[in-house]
Formats: C-alpha cells, structure tokens, sequence
C-alpha cells in the first residue's frame, strides 16, 4: 500500500519551495506557549514552521492544507481533525457541538472531498453537567444528520476539576474526494479571481457579543453551516476551473489570503469595497477596534477561479442557500510573490498582514 | 457511495441484540460528570449507553468496537479516535507524545487493519514550556517513524492558564483492513481460547508511580508499544482462526473481557494462574489494593482464538518480541451469557467484574 499522495514532480517541487519559504517567513522565538500561538494567525504558523512541520515532515503533511489528501488502493480520500475549544459552549447562532461537525465537515470539503463518517472524542471536566452535555451530544447528532455523515467511533476521558474547561471537542473525518482536478493552494494560478460566498466575521462576532462582559446589542448570529454541498455544486458545475478552495475560520479571510498568496508564491489584489460585511460585524467591530478581515467565520468559503469561468462560478454559488450573498473580491497577480493587497474604500492601496496577536481566543 | 459498512444481517442481528442488552445493563443516574467516567469501567459504559449511543446510534457504532470498520468503493478501512490527558506526561517507558501514537496504532490493529495515517490535534494552556512541546512532539514522530505510520494533518488550540493542564492530545487514525475474516465480539464463539500476549498492569503501575505522591521503588516500566506488527504476523499465521482482538486498555483484562463476554452474549471462564504479572506489578497492586486485572496495559492484546488454532496461535504470538510471555488465559462457554468468572489461585471461583470506579484516574 502506498504511503504517500500522487503528485506530479512540478507539485512536488512546488510544495518543497512553498515549504522553504515558509521556513524563512516563521521562526518560533518564543520560550512558552502563549494564546497567540492558537490565534491561527502568524504565532501559530510560528509553532507549525518550529516545531511540527521539521519533526512531522512528510509529502502530504507538507502541503499545508486544512485535510490531508491520501490515495488508497485507487481510492482518493480526505482525512482532517480539529479540536474545538470555543467559549462560551452556546451562543446565537450555534454551539460547540454543532461547530465540530460543521467544520470537520468543511475542512474535508475544502478538499473537494464529500464528509462521510466522523470521529468524536471528548474531554470532559469533573462536575460538568450531564444535562449540558446531553444537549451538546444532541446539537452533534442532529448537525451530523442534516449534513449526511455518520459519527462511527469516539473516546471519552474525563480531568480532575480545575484541569479543563467543561468541555473539549475533537472531531476527525474522513471523506472521498469528489474534485477531478487537482486543488489546493500551489494550484493557485496567475489571473485567477477570488471569489467568497458571503459576509465576513459573523461568527468571531458572535462570540465575542456571546462572552458576558460584553454589553452590544445585535442580531449578530454565528455563520456556522456545513459548506460540502455549496462546494459540491461548485465542482460539478465549474469543477476544471476551480484552483482553491479555502475556509476562512482562524485569522479571518485576511490569513487564509496570505497563506495562499505565501504558498503560491502570486500576490492577491483585494477590492475592500467587494467584501460583504453585516452592519451588526461592521459596527461592533468599530466599537472594539477589531479587523473584519482578520475575524473567524465558520460557514464562508473562498474559492480561486479561472477567469473564464468567474461569472458561472458566481451564478452557482448565488443560487445556493449558503452562497446567496457571494461577491468576487479580488485577483492574483504575479508580482510581489507572497503579499496581499487591500485596495480600500477611501482609494488607497495597503499591504495587508495575516492576523497577529490573538484578540479573540477561543473563538472555535 | 455506501454509508454503511458491509454486514450479513445475522451479523447485524447480533449487533442489535448486544446493543440492547447494554442498554438494560448500563444506565446513567448521575447528575454531573464524575473521574469515574473516563475509567473505561462501568461508569464509562453508563455514559456512552445514556447518551452517546442513542444519540449517534448507526450501524457501523452500535459495534462497539476499539475502530469502526468501513467499506469505501471495496476498500476496507478502519477508522478510530482517542484523547489523551496522562498525568505526569513522562513516566518509565514513556511520555504522552508516543502513547498517544502507540495507542491509537493499537486501536486500528486490533480492527485487523494496517495502521497507515495519523491525525495530530493538540489542546495546550497557554505558558506550556515550548521545549517540553518539543519534546513529546519529537517523540511523537519518532514513535511513527519506528511504526511506519505518517502523520498527515493536525491542528492546534490553545485556551488560557487553568483552563487546561500543560497539553491534551489527540490522535485519530486510519487504516486497511489485511483481516480476511470478519473480527469483533460478536464473532466470539463457545470453545474459544483466551491468549494474553504478556503481562498485565506495567503500563498502570508506571503512571502511578511516576506520581510524586508514592514512593515505592521498583523497576516497572510502560509497556507502551505499537501492537499492529503482532497483529499482522497472527493473521498471516492463523487469520481465519481468530474471531477477535482486543487491547486491554483503561479498565484492564477484567473490563475488556466483560465486554466481550456482553457483546458475545457469551460466558468467559479466566485460570488467574495463567495470567502473567511481573512481580513489580504484583507488589505495587498489593501495597495499593488494587487489582492488577483492572488496570490500563498500552501494549498487550487479547486474542480470542478457535481452539484448534490454541498452540499455533500461541506459538506465533512468543516468537515476536511483544509476544514473548504469551499465555493461554481462560476459554469461552455458552453459560451464563455476559458473564466473566475467574477461576482463583487458591482454587475458587469468581465472578469478575469490569472496573467499578477508578483508582487511576488520567492513566492514558
């Protein structure tokens, strides 16, 4: 049985540059972990490039990506986890159990791969209410039903009070990969325009309005949805001129750019006034001094296109329940290798950063 | 593609049956979560039986097995998940890093699956020394280097000072499936031997030594090992004289055979003669009033084997170094069903039961 992915020399040799620049752009300095290094943001590439990546390092762990794309026995499949911390464990628009099998769900989609069977495994701490984890257990399956994925195997452990937080979540997936070309971010091609399926920050804003020291009035609800069909109608309809897909939870949309701009080694152009932000996002975000950009969301995707196909893939996307508001907001260009570029609403041009710092911990 | 793993309908009637008597056997009383329900014992199953199986229930989980096992476009797979929060992180013989490797190995071994990928998510609180991250993740990939396992996607969270303690890992995994014969309890038979593949509580004994309260001095050390080799060699020997596996983990021997005995609706007689302890073991259990059965191994299997297979199967197991101090430990009986006696050394019987409680909370 082989142990790696298929891929091309070109992919291979591209894969190994992306992984060199990287090294030179993170170095972890610092001597303890810091809630930085979870922010999804440049601190936790620090720890990714410094610690995981050198001791880890194989073909496929190397590209980087939000699910590992395996081939076995003929068979092309997508595997991912993700381990989910959010606080607090309800807010508008969602939970901590509905949020672990939405996105699990999304990473494997973001393969281009169909979720079908997810793991559960939990961390509980002693004296957490059995009542409260019954409706997070239920949140879970009802979630994993509508999304047409079954939950097969799963673990428990329970840490002495004071050693947890209530309740940790770890969901891992495992899916077949539907998409016929190759994606992923060294498939990011000069030209090609970015297309997002909706606005931004929802869920970060959620959160944070969730969190009770905070006193905004809103209708704020968290985005939280599985994208696997809106990217399925994508690739059965557009499937050849899709380069990327993309979903921007940690760091925001302003992260997910410069990890694709880093790995492809294009620049990406964004047009500010493009990218749709609710006035409930807009507004709190004033009032805290915060980023849209750089703020999670958990039902958004970004897809890289061919521009021949832009207006198509915009059409599919509008006529899906979770694409309704999509907008193209941006294009990669060849030059400067690794930046993005917001082009704001007053007209000027500024290079914009991935996330740094972490002004919302625990958002997922 | 099929959402359901490939079961002959006597198969799926035993499942259904197994699953039922579990729910008259288990049910959760408690109010809160308590240490007792990440033993893996009694309290474990009343967890998973109140709210965990209803909630998810499906073919491929009513199984109850280590992995579930699935059938993707004529692939055999075996998919599985663990946590790990072991305290201290090193002990004699190990650290979390690579008990979290070996374990989940384990898991898919015991499905009769090559173990191929791994999944890596980590939960660590914030002012986590980074040279002890880099230590366990140093042996974490060690420990898949030497397994032959790639670790292929991950991910990172981190939650403030107090709300962790110092680092939680998962691990999920994936695997083919070499078995050619259909494994799991419910395919245990009457006439069945037991093989143990060596002694049993190092793993158990090392954790709590390693616990600065106790100050017993002895030379016993985890048995933490990756048991798929074994596995492999026993299915390429005698594959169709194996009905199951089982890697007596939390709860020890004494819960893993209960649930055997459950699921099989079947009686299993255990000679406590043949049931090999190291005499380290045997002294810290005896200080401590524990009883080494029901104490966490990381490296030892149970077989349950059809009898004329018995001394081939035997012989195999003690010519691989993990299998060294292999033993035939007991047989399975028709009557009483769901039952586990042990025939005594002083020449009584007993009836065993899996682990009420837990003396060893955090043991893996």
């Amino acid at each position: 049985m082989e142990l790696q992915s298929a891929q091309s020399d070109e992919v291979l040799a591209k894969i190994e540059r992306s992984r060199q620049a990287r090294r030179h752009k993170f170095y972890l300095r610092d001597e303890h972990v810091t809630l930085s290094h979870g922010s999804g943001g440049k601190a936790t590439h620090n720890l990714i490039e410094g610690i995981f990546a050198p001791a880890f390092a194989n073909t496929v762990l190397d590209r980087m990506e939000d699910a590992a794309s395996l081939t076995l026995g003929g068979l092309r499949l997508a595997f991912t986890t993700d381990s989910y911390v959010v606080n607090p464990l309800f807010f508008a628009g969602g939970d901590i159990g509905q949020l672990a099998v939405h996105g699990t769900i999304n990473d494997l989609a973001m393969a281009g791969a169909d979720p079908l069977y997810l793991s559960v495994s939990m961390i509980l701490e002693e004296g957490f209410p059995i009542d409260v984890l019954r409706r997070i257990v239920d949140s879970m399956a009802r979630a994993a039903r509508e999304a047409g994925v079954l939950i097969v195997t799963g673990d428990t452990k329970v840490v002495q009070r004071g050693k947890a937080d209530g309740i940790f979540i770890n969901t891992a997936g495992v899916g077949t990969i539907r998409a016929v070309a190759e994606l992923g971010q060294t498939q990011v091609r000069v030209g090609d325009r970015i297309l997002l399926s909706g606005a931004i920050g929802d869920h970060g804003v959620a959160i944070m309005l969730a969190r009770e020291e905070l006193d905004i009035e809103t209708d704020v609800q968290s985005d939280s949805a599985p994208l696997h069909t809106l990217v399925a109608t994508l690739l059965d309809n557009v499937g050849n001129s899709i380069h990327c897909f993309r979903d921007p939870t940690r760091g925001g949309i302003a992260t997910s750019l410069n990890e694709i701009a880093l790995s492809s080694e294009l620049s990406i152009a964004l047009d500010e006034q493009a990218i749709p932000v609710h006035a409930g996002v807009r507004g709190a975000c004033e009032i805290l001094g915060l980023d849209p950009l750089t703020i999670a969301n958990e039902g958004k995707l970004l897809a890289m296109v061919a521009p021949e196909a832009e207006q198509l893939a915009l059409k599919v996307m509008r006529a899906h329940p979770l694409g309704k508001e999509a907008m193209v907001i941006g294009t990669v260009q060849a030059d400067p290798p690794g930046m993005v570029f917001l082009r704001t609403d007053i007209g000027g041009t500024r290079v914009l950063d991935m996330l740094v710092g972490d002004p919302l911990p625990r958002i997922c």
